[in-house]
């Protein structure tokens, strides 16, 4: 077996991509695209849709096999935002000066090209012993409910399954090369609610203002240290978001105040943990003050940690010899759908540079989606050799 | 002389004003009405109109005698609010099981009612040996820029004088005979920015967030006693109106938020020193947290103290007379034009039951009207007699 030349050409694959209007949740026809040419290369395509969320799955090779490779991405993205400020036709797909401009360029359609492409070489090159899966979801950029765990809850239901999976989310600040994920935080958002009773505020005594009892609480969680890091891990943080009122005179104490806060935080803590502490802390506050303190908790994802180890080398090996990096096994970062994926099988996450991901303008270099095809075939290609 | 017969109904006439749609800045008929009636008894009535507010002087008896009592009050009034709450025409000035109902009917065309009435009556009766005015603004509920100031600064110019003044404002919280009022606190008000470096929650040592020295500030404020009470003050009080952000997301930390501070003072305090003391606050919270804070202030008036004597004691002698109570000499509550005529003559303020004043169904007890006429006449013939 021999490498072959590239056949699918992954920028224009991309600009295919970046033209279908593919706003969280609608599809589009990026998936109908995409299942088109990896039908025609043997794969077996599935939409699993739920909730009138579109997501795709493709198998190439046996349904079980001892080896089986997982890609995952999304094709949905962030709306257009502030359409005058855009310099290039958000779904225009232009070409100027290497860059390619259009919303999705980076977060991820160039990356879900980049694959697929990958992918359809390999096993129209050399097809391996094994099998190779594309997870491809419409429902990433929104709530998350119906996307990459649909897929998952289907993939059980059907005896489908992964060895390992490698998630093409844009992983890299600045430059190729210069990080992968190896895990990710967890993420907890917390509202509080303080309420006491209106009142004139030149009659303080007759009301019972909530905003101290706010302010006692915010300074507090934010002067407070989680932690300082683990092995794998940055310091856990805490950040106050938001703190509203609206009330516009000066002469009333109101009724109500609104904080809310999100966590970030490492392998050191549970978000049960955190949201039990929180609440303390609420409680201790309610008592001190007199001021009734409501909070409502939700845990976007626990954090997980894929420990360096074989998936993590093959990968940091293949973007190491494409572009002379060796990439940072790093934690950092937001979220991704690789939170729901760890529980299915390893999981590390390699993409391209997240340059102006969901603000204007956003765009990729055109030579940076040929790099990452090459990085994923030759991935594909340590894997399966 | 003899006490004559009550002449005026002060009733009627707080119908006729309440009828007047005179939501500040309108004049609404009210002060035309009342000049009618005053020219009708002798006064000199002169229109000191600025700025588009309409004022009403009216003075009986010589210009800058050595005797000269003078009465302040407003007949503009807030906005009706609620409309489909109240349940009777605001301006209707319907009378019902002994409520008047309107709005103005106790924030204060009752009050104006009553003085103008008692004057009235008192100089057509027993003719005094001094002078009386009554100052009449149309902006008093507004910003208080054109109407009482633009009264005194009149009055200055025109080498028109007062010996001592009564302001008419509700006085009383519950009871006829309750309270007066010999002073107020001071009001000021300060708002804060604080400016910070906006960027996403998953990346916060790429972002300076201002909330926590928003919320450190805030509670420092609050927790802070500022004394704890004077001879005739209780002490002051400081109350964060409103902090708000209006940031909508959780994964991104906000550039900029904003609080408001209302600080009500006595004595032992001047505008400037509280002002320069939340300078230093904000200064030393800046410093320690590297946020910038910016502070605005504004003093809407300084405490004053019209310390009981000859013209308390003269008032609170008419109300024991005509209630049977011996009112409490106050300096609670909010503010009123009192503030700038203190810098003219000693005044005091007494004036009816403020029930539901600037609230839906704003009513007075009609018995209560020809009450404070009473007092008002009482305190005539004590000053002149
Ligand atoms: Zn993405
Ligand atoms: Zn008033």
């Amino acid at each position: 077996m021999t490498t072959g030349t590239a056949m699918i050409n992954p920028v224009a694959l991309t600009q295919d991509l970046v033209r279908c209007p593919t706003v969280t949740p609608q599809e589009g026809g990026a998936l109908v695209l995409l299942e088109e040419l990896l039908a025609g290369a043997g794969f077996t395509c599935t939409r699993v849709d739920r909730n009138g969320t579109s997501n795709l799955y493709a198998r190439w090779g046996k349904k079980g096999h001892a080896r089986t490779f997982g890609f995952n991405g999304h094709t949905d993205v962030v709306p257009v935002g502030d359409l005058d400020a855009w310099t290039k036709d958000p779904f225009g797909a232009e070409i100027e000066d290497g860059w390619l401009y259009g919303r999705g360029a980076t977060d991820m359609k160039s990356g879900v090209a980049a694959f697929a492409a990958a992918a359809v070489d390999f096993v129209t090159d050399t097809p391996p012993d094994g099998a190779i899966v594309l997870a491809i979801t419409g429902d990433e950029e929104g709530d998350a409910t119906d996307g990459t765990i649909a897929l998952l809850d289907w993939m059980t239901a059907q005896g489908e399954r992964l060895d390992v999976c490698l998630v093409g989310e844009p992983t890299n600040p600045d430059y190729m090369g210069q990080m992968m994920k190896i895990g990710r935080r967890g993420s907890l958002n917390a509202w509080f609610t303080f309420k006491g009773q209106q009142g004139h505020a030149a009659y303080p005594h007759l009301a019972r203002n909530p905003l101290p009892a706010m302010a006692r609480l915010m300074a507090d969680l934010s002067a407070h240290e989680l932690d300082r890091g683990t092995e794998h891990f940055d310091a856990s943080s805490l950040a106050v978001v938001t703190m509203d009122v609206g009330n516009p005179t000066t002469n009333v104490i109101p009724a109500e105040g609104r904080a809310t806060v999100n966590i970030r935080f490492n392998d050191s803590h549970s978000g049960a943990g955190l949201s039990d502490w929180l609440r303390a802390e609420a409680d201790r506050v309610a008592e001190e003050s007199g001021i009734a303190v409501e909070m409502q908790v939700k845990i976007s994802g626990e954090s997980f940690v894929t420990p360096p180890g074989p998936l993590s080398e093959m990968v940091a090996r293949a973007v190491q010899r494409e572009t002379n990096r060796v990439p940072e096994m790093s934690t950092t970062g937001g979220t991704s759908d690789a939170r729901f994926v760890k529980n299915h099988c390893p999981v590390v996450e390699f993409g391209l540079v997240g340059h102006r991901m969901h603000a204007v303008d956003e765009r990729v270099r055109v030579e940076q989606i040929d790099q990452l095809k090459a990085i994923y075939g030759r991935i594909l290609a340590d894997y399966f050799g």
